[in-house]
């Protein structure tokens, strides 16, 4: 019989890859989170306000830092999506939910995600996000592009 | 004999395109500008602290409104390439001089641009631009790198 890799490393599409990052972030999950990298040491991450993060290595290490304080209760929203063949470019905002004494308070990050087809499966190459305004809240807008 | 495009239109290259979008910046050339982006509702565009704008008109108007102002006197430096067959995501650091009372200043921006070819030829599909801290800046880094 065939060996076959294990069915977890293949994402079927970028929407796939996504919804496991975020699970990833809710979850503190750094080995899910990881395995959904493409295997380049060109991949780029930045986190809201930091600097920019390059190669897997690296990457790793930023997330390990976060996790070790908490997961990220972050809820992915509005996601705007520009598919070709081969690359996909989804843009989105990030919804934190962080308790403090007063009471729930939101805050929202801008994030573009980009994925890429791989012989492995949709991998993820970018993720830069950053602090967004409050304008940038409220848009309903989840339409989707296909660019031939 | 056969009429061909304008030269102008068909950019052979991401870094064609860029090399453009950072000279239509430097020129405050709205039309050079936009030509460089794909023809696609779902194009999307960060500035540095602003909201997200999606889709050709809109991008459109927050660079007029930009342009009315001021030239952007921008220069990439940094760049991370990752490039596939038809997809470059392009990570740099955009320092822009500002001449001020005290002299001239200096500020980083981090910025991720995706190009995707079309038949057309290559085009800018999103730029999400993003304040950099100081320490973004010092990287020495000009690999290339090509996923396949």
């Amino acid at each position: 019989m065939a060996r076959r890799p294990p069915a977890a490393a293949l994402f079927a599409s970028p929407d796939d890859v996504e919804a496991q990052f975020y699970e990833a972030l809710q979850q503190a999950d750094l080995g899910k989170l990881m395995a959904l990298w493409a295997d380049d040491e060109e991949i780029v991450c930045v986190h809201p306000g930091g600097p920019r993060v390059v190669g897997p290595a690296a990457i790793r290490e930023t997330f390990e830092a976060i996790f070790a304080a908490n997961p990220i209760p972050v809820t992915p929203e509005q996601v705007h999506r520009l598919h070709s063949s081969s690359c996909a470019v989804h843009h989105l905002v990030e919804r934190i939910t962080v308790r403090t004494d007063e009471g729930e308070q939101q805050a929202f990050v801008l994030a573009t995600n980009v994925f890429l087809k791989t012989p492995l499966g949709w991998r993820m190459v970018a993720h830069h996000a950053s602090p967004g305004p409050p304008e940038a809240v409220g848009e309903p807008a989840e339409r989707p592009s296909t660019l031939h």
